[in-house]
């Protein structure tokens, strides 16, 4: 399960080594995605731009930095690491210039009426580079921009075309945009520096690593310019029923943020004591799978009165660099990451708390471990309910058929599937209380299949980007954008 | 003085490692481009391909070649070394998908109206990501593709759109397509493999390397079409008197290239007999400087009777990553490249080849290491006329200001500013004898100011790239391919 | 404050893929050095390594693994960071080629004699090619290997001549040779695969890591011989109090390990508790600063019944990469590691505990950091004494004049520094007693400057690698290893 | 046929950026050594170096000269590239610390009783680290060093105990001492620059590139030691009959250096008049196989009156990254190389002249192409005669079994293999009078077999570097540097 993006943006009222400020961002939200990352820094028009596959710490160097270096506006974004999928097209911000000046757009989300935009573009000649959703938006705001005054008139109107998940910043040459989907299906949010400066992100984490004090979130549907005549909302499209995704408290976003005035760590808190609730055991410690089990497995110690310990040891030297040995066995595998405190649960009866179960391989290891190393009974509890349905919204979960609440009917097969004593899910109506206020305004269709909008057009993921068999010339082609084969080329 | 690109492309009747083919011709090529490479392999209409910044021995190993690997059609290219610029945009082969399929376009030379072409694209929706001229032929390509019904129709719609210098490979899912412009500035020929492969190259020393035997030049304005039909020939815009660049047979073309039926080797050898002839002078031993001195310096020695010699030793092992120390003198800089041999030119009056003068500054260290290594007379002769306007289709030429022909006025100033005892160029008329054929099909615009073309457009090498100053909003902006620039928007 | 190393062997009865093993335990034990690493493996007594500086993700790839692949024996090292310091001498396994056939050792510690030994070398004809202790070692055991009919027999000569600290792994073409300096100041333990290899570790979490059972810890002065004949144990230089580094279970080492048969984790959990006990507070919160404050305050919430909280996100990219941003304030350096969860202390009086304080800065910063998210009331309680004096056995810690508690004299001075309403260091005594057993078994000399072993030499870190002062020919060199400056050299 | 490696050395009379001049001086001496470089400064005793595998320009960048940089004396080395053999510690200089000072040797030629010294040393108890005869000769020095009041005296009681081909420079703190073994196997020279400075290098082209005039040949067993009091000989080893490597002209040594008072250039242009007196032929055009070739050609044109033209152009960008595809036959693979130029040789009788013949099979293509390309006849000429013997001082050549002359017998028999319609070699004697001058001082080995030194200690390139095959253990070992394998130890 791994999200998509985070969006990072300033606006100064003067120069400044803007581009340092977004660097600090990004490490900030670096969580988000890890495939990739970029900065462009406008000074008083003139745009920079630096982006590369890679983490933040490699891909920005001190002579990077420099080079882009100051400025009075900028924007940054870190992406997702996908396997292979090397499209250097798709790294963003994506940097254009059109007939009325320059653009660079970052966007966290997933449009699901990506391809019927593009073909319209392509049919008027547009060449696109890349695969992403992101070139979509970015062309139909220039065709937009060509015949509207301003930039945020174009916005407008380009929000008014797309459908799906969208949490982007824009800069121009002297404003910076923000714009939600009308759902709000991904948290944005902006603050205020002391020195006058505007910063807009995925996350308020990544304010306060610069100095930012949080504002507010962008409402859903809101369009938010700064620039020098300060702060203009634009809430035309906003009132919809909001469908922010759960996850983001669950499992995505950094425990120190605050989406929606919630902290991220006190929802995650209330989620364990919530399972505590709902699904109590008999037991003599709770321990957390790290990282985001943690703070569930606290707050279930914390309400059922059972001792909180620490089960796990995570290797934090492990990363992509890491190369599994080829005759290592899963187990191992597992055991490189994670070794247990035996001195922990050594005769104990164990609850154990994660944030979810995918498809039960990596919890049915953890859960031998356990007992390997002493544990009299393992009983999992589990801060969501079990998925089982795509996410259409910028969420990139394993498919169907290996999900393993897809593939077995009760909690009990999958208890015994992964080896537990006992197991249990929060259910659907406490995660709508997470924030310890409203309820509803969540997304759930990953859980229960109902979304907030009508999935017509096939989404997969990298929509654009595989190469598609060949077909009947002439009419129109099943199985890619272009709607005619011409009798001697073929569709790819 | 630098040459802009190299184009290289392959139609094979069956799938085989089509890739490394190209490696090989883009290595005979290199002389022609330095900054950058790329290949494009479609294997039944599924394109892959790879492309950077460097040298093909930089850019490609083993790895990089298997992955594009088989196929049964290819295009590949060199390209310049500008200093800076590092716009990866501008790296060829363009690969683009539009609405009927994919394409992939190389190009050598350069246009006179790109910046007209592409505003109309712009004010159209379109976005460009380079600065090269080759993204402005891709997009009229594109656009007249949704018209046309075969891409061949479209490139003969596009020529009649292009004026300037070009010389292009193009490859769609099921052909190679080959066109000049009508004055044929750029060489473009091909040949045929014995597995029945046609291959198109800038210049014939590519056939060679991978054993294709020559068939012809690619006519001025001639659009040469492979496929599965055979060739197919478009000769509908041919018919202009023709205008090659005279730089190839004297300075660019590898000596064995072979290009419009005239061997390179002879070209030069016969322009050192020329300059015999108009400019002799009694001496001991004739010399040339390498690389492409050495051969109009053996001409003059058969025509004069007068003994060649060897007269320097040039590094080979100089490249990019030399660093000039900096307390070198350039005197020293010289040196460390071109060693005198003192035995050749010791006590002897010498005659010294090159193939033209730029600065005159080189050329005046070189005299001095002569004199230094103990010759008794230096007496200069150039194997091209004085070049003394810009050159506006494909050629980098120093700016005027710089040019010694242009500083001074006569021979004599321009002998003594170098230090000789005597200097001659070679004369226009001689020029355009050089083929031992016809006359008068060159272009010799940069000796005598008279274009085949009429130049408007204002032609900067890199019309696009640079930053430009802000200019008044609201109104037509001199100074940049934006035709308004809003009040809120600085025209870069 | 740094550990120097970790040294990692195993010996196997038959041939495998050793060297992925070898990887797998220095991944774990990648906490004990970040500096550099490497591994050398002996196959049938060909010997093969590879070792570079950089992290153990960073330096071994697929390609570096497979090349010394195979093998029955192999030995690993992971060194740690100094700033600078580029010597690929020093790096580790040492693999040497003698007249009796070849070594490869590996070393965690600190020799005090190491200088007077050195030149005793020297003035034989030998050439030291690193700075480090490991190399005198070495040179040590070649020599009394020249005289002696075993490895081991020449290892126990060298330890008769070695003083100070040193846990070794020695590799020969037979055998595995572990020993432990007389005063066991760092640890070394060994365990045993179910394929029957034996393998040496300095923790026993890398044991786990590769599935070994852990037999028992090397007793301080205990040479362990592993080959054909099984185990043989040397214990002639057996018999000293022990004086085990405290810092080992304070910091150094990972809690999942097991030192001495006490757990690490248990022993923080420990220190906690004895900290709450000897220093309460009436609190409404305690939190721990990550990572190794985790545990003592999780101990001593256990012990005070005060809730425990998650008081810090610390964010896990900031690696080495990092760069501090010019204008960032020391505060936002702080910030961006360890962001505050204000959630957990806005308006509590929180109990704060780490593991030691050096400079104070830091620690000034994090109380700075809790009161502005809202903390009422700052208590910080550490887990060990103030350190006073240096280490002289393989810690590398701050100068003196740089130490708080050197610095300044009292408690209560101390706290206004670094601004805590009250503050409180654990006991000497109570560090005596944090494995839970016999008491005195540590060296406390940096807490009480009472050393197990006399310190003559003088001592510093890199004690042959600075430039010295040239000093006065012919007499005996003060500063330099050379006892001789003759009238034409300089001593360095 | 390769060249082992290049020295080069300034010693300067005050402080400069004296690494910049090694730096062009290693650029100059590069053709004599490709697989590593190094450099290193004395900068008023302390030494810096840096050295790696890798060319001049791939190893120094700006940052790694600038740490080095200022000094007042300094040495640099290139070595020549063998394939694998990645072994750091063989890369020169050698710097090394004893018990005096410091020392740094670079070292061009090959000992022949390089094993006993080594085996001397290591019963002594030293440790070597690499595989070259270079440590060898360092070991022995500061043995020596410890017992001489001088390092100039180490040095003459060091060359009593080396047999075979040594030019060395040594640097001190404050000394360059240059030395050459009694035979003068190989070249080396000094020469002296503007500002005082002394400059030592393996060929005088390198001093020319740093402004230096050349003084002299070091002479065969002279040492020189450059230092403060000026310039001090030491000739007590000089006087026996010289045996310099006659390769040194006809390949090895570039063409505009000087040695023994003998331009290398007219010694080639000297072999092609030989040639041309030895073996005439009736023919219409003579060509040389580039680089070394063509010297000699336009020597055979001269002398035989048939005209000197250009066969060939060399592609000079084919460097060591060049990946010759899967596919590519030996043909193209020359031909990608070296393509003929077709109008020089069509419809004519060619001589065609190399330096020398090694396996036959790259001449046996290259004729073939030329007859390929229309020559009607091709006599081939070699610049040296027959070689069939290994060289035991500094050359590596291919072994015996692939020498074409060593497998067949005849002239016919070689002309028959290699296609030619005739052939010849120059003699023996020729190659005695290549500088002009006196005769028989040179080493003729590798054509007669018959070498100025006794061959005892069997002679590998890499001697110590192969893993060998275990042996008896407790007995002398015969394969081995190892004189004693005892029972527990394998001998390598």
């Amino acid at each position: 399960m791994k999200e998509e993006c985070g969006v990072f943006g300033i606006w100064s009222p003067q120069k400044k080594t803007i581009a340092e400020e977004i660097y600090l961002g990004l490490y900030a939200l670096q969580h988000r995605g890890q495939e990739s990352c970029g900065i462009a820094v406008s000074c008083d028009g003139v745009f920079q731009h630096y982006k590369h596959e890679g983490l933040v710490g490699e891909v920005f160097n001190r002579e990077a930095l420099d080079r882009i270096g100051e400025g009075n506006i900028a924007v940054g974004h870190v992406r997702y690491s996908t396997t292979g999928g090397n499209n250097h097209h798709n790294v963003q911000p994506l940097v254009v210039r059109h007939m009325k000046g320059n653009m660079a757009l970052c966007h966290n989300g997933n449009l699901v009426n990506a391809r019927s935009l593009r073909e319209k573009h392509e049919l008027n000649g547009a060449i696109f580079h890349g695969t992403a959703d992101t070139e979509t938006i970015v062309y139909t705001i220039v065709s937009e921009r060509l015949k509207a005054s301003t930039t945020e008139e174009a916005v407008f109107q380009t929000m008014q075309q797309l459908q799906g998940a969208y949490s982007c910043v824009l800069m121009t040459a002297t404003k910076l945009i923000a714009f939600r989907d009308p759902f709000g299906f991904r948290p944005l949010c902006y603050g205020r520096m002391q020195d006058g400066s505007y910063v807009v992100s995925s996350e308020s984490c990544a304010l306060d690593t610069i100095g930012a004090a949080l504002i507010r979130d962008i409402d859903p549907g809101e369009i938010v310019i700064f620039g020098k005549e300060g702060i203009i909302e634009d809430r035309r499209l906003c009132g919809n029923r909001p469908a922010l995704c759960v996850f983001e408290y669950i499992y995505f976003a950094r425990p120190d943020s605050v989406i929606e005035g919630a902290s991220v760590h006190a929802a995650r808190l209330r989620a364990g004591r919530f399972l505590a609730q709902e699904s109590p055991v008999d037991a003599d410690v709770v321990i957390g799978i790290p990282d985001s089990g943690i703070d569930a497995a606290l707050g279930y110690a914390q309400e059922s009165g059972i001792p909180y310990g620490v089960g796990f040891l995570k290797n934090k030297y492990i990363g992509r660099s890491f190369i599994a040995p080829d005759q290592m066995t899963r187990e191992s595998a597992v055991k490189i990451k994670l070794n247990v405190i035996a001195e922990t649960v050594r005769g104990k009866r164990v609850v154990l708390i994660d944030d979810s179960i995918v498809r039960g391989t990596t919890s049915e290891r953890i859960v031998r471990l356990l007992r390997e190393s002493g544990a009299k009974e393992v009983n999992m509890r589990i801060s969501s309910p079990p998925f089982r349905y795509p996410c259409f919204f910028g969420t990139d979960v394993d498919s169907q058929d290996n999900l393993i609440a897809c593939r077995l009917n009760t909690l009990e097969e999958i208890a015994a599937d992964i080896g537990t004593d006992s197991l249990a899910y929060l259910s659907v109506n406490a995660v709508h209380r997470l924030t310890g206020r409203q309820q509803g305004m969540f997304c759930d269709g990953c859980f229960t299949g109902k979304y907030p909008i009508d999935i017509t057009e096939n989404q997969g993921k990298n929509k654009f980007e595989q190469p598609l068999p060949p077909c009947e010339p002439g009419v129109r082609c099943p199985n890619s954008s272009s709607f005619l084969c011409t009798p001697r080329e073929l569709c790819p």
